[in-house]
């Protein structure tokens, strides 16, 4: 198609939905954090978790509890606890985190903990052993069903992302979930918005899968 | 030119060269270190730095010093210095230990510190205050003028690299830094290397800047 067609069709488009087609995806950073089983819940605080603010993807929210994590080599303190209550617990950290803790943790996505490390949950009354659950979350973007039909992919896709930044970088392999639950938001973690140069300002574009040739700038 | 006699000129090629024609490039990890001018280094130890061993780049050693760096919020202790002396006194350290040490550190190159944040240094014998010379250091590629013919590029040149690992990236405005002195290596930061899954198997390719275009994948 030619470009003044495409530019006309946009046109059209813009007019008739009376707001700007966005091509852009938010991009936000996930801080390291823990879902707990309610089981875990009950061991390690005497209850159900409780409720704290309101996260971006709507029905998760922050809770009022906090947990230390005890790795064979390190200790983190004051880690956020994520509700509502899963089915197994998860720990989510970064790859600065592992080495912390003295973990070799996979990249993998939220849920699939199969054969991944283990590590000891305490709070000041109570402690838990998991015998696996931690993770280094593999980057992801969530979107509705109409964001997938306009970006034109589908739930479960592989993509790269431009993102803007002080040090700009294109991610390969980015997992696209689709669900009516979610809203538009890609999610990285700490390692990736520092070595990116993530602002809170910071977009992302989906972009073809770069070309394996020299560039003779 | 099409492929088929691209193929044939690089079959030539390796059978003049004797060897492969490598297109790949090393990628090192630079962790936080200092570099200190003599008049500094003088007021931590007593006396110019001594020599531990070498570095990949010819001329460059780590010392037997070490040093604490003194923020406004945070210490970070046992810090590698490297020698030769400069002319000017330079703290590289990564984001976030620059959100440990509670400073606001630009990206810049090496040897580029006007306007930048001081610190203060300490040995167990010697403080030193500098009033400028931290940064987080730019990505770039050091080569030789042989390996800059070879792909196409020159000193000062800002290119896209594609990185192999664990989660895939294409580093944007890479910069290359010619010398008759250097060897052929990319360097980047910690932060960097934890968000890209780097292993010290990764290579890099020159790849050309990504469109921005939508992909259905």
């Amino acid at each position: 198609m030619d470009e003044k067609l495409v530019e006309l069709i946009m046109g059209e488009l813009k007019k008739k939905l009376g707001e700007e087609v966005k091509t852009t995806i938010p991009v936000e950073l996930s801080a390291k954090h823990v879902h707990l089983s309610e089981a875990d819940s009950l061991a390690l605080f005497g209850g159900p978790l409780t409720y704290k603010r309101e996260l971006s993807q709507p029905g998760q929210f922050l809770c009022d509890q906090r947990v230390r994590l005890i790795g064979p080599k390190g200790v983190i303190d004051n880690v956020a606890v994520l509700g509502p209550a899963r089915s197994e617990s998860q720990v989510e950290v970064s790859i600065s985190d592992s080495r912390a803790l003295g973990l070799k943790v996979p990249i993998r996505q939220s849920g699939d903990i199969a054969g991944t490390p283990g590590i000891v949950l305490a709070s000041s009354t109570g402690i838990v052993g998991l015998e696996q659950g931690v993770i280094v979350a593999g980057r992801h973007i969530h979107m509705s069903p109409g964001d997938a039909e306009r970006f034109g992919v589908k739930d479960k896709d592989l993509v790269c992302v431009n993102m803007t930044g002080t040090r700009p970088v294109v991610f390969r392999d980015v997992l696209i979930r689709v669900s009516s639950d979610f809203n538009l938001a890609m999610h990285i973690d700490f390692d990736e918005g520092n070595g990116s140069g993530w602002t809170p300002a910071s977009e992302c574009t989906i972009v073809k899968q770069p070309q394996a040739e020299f560039c003779g700038v």
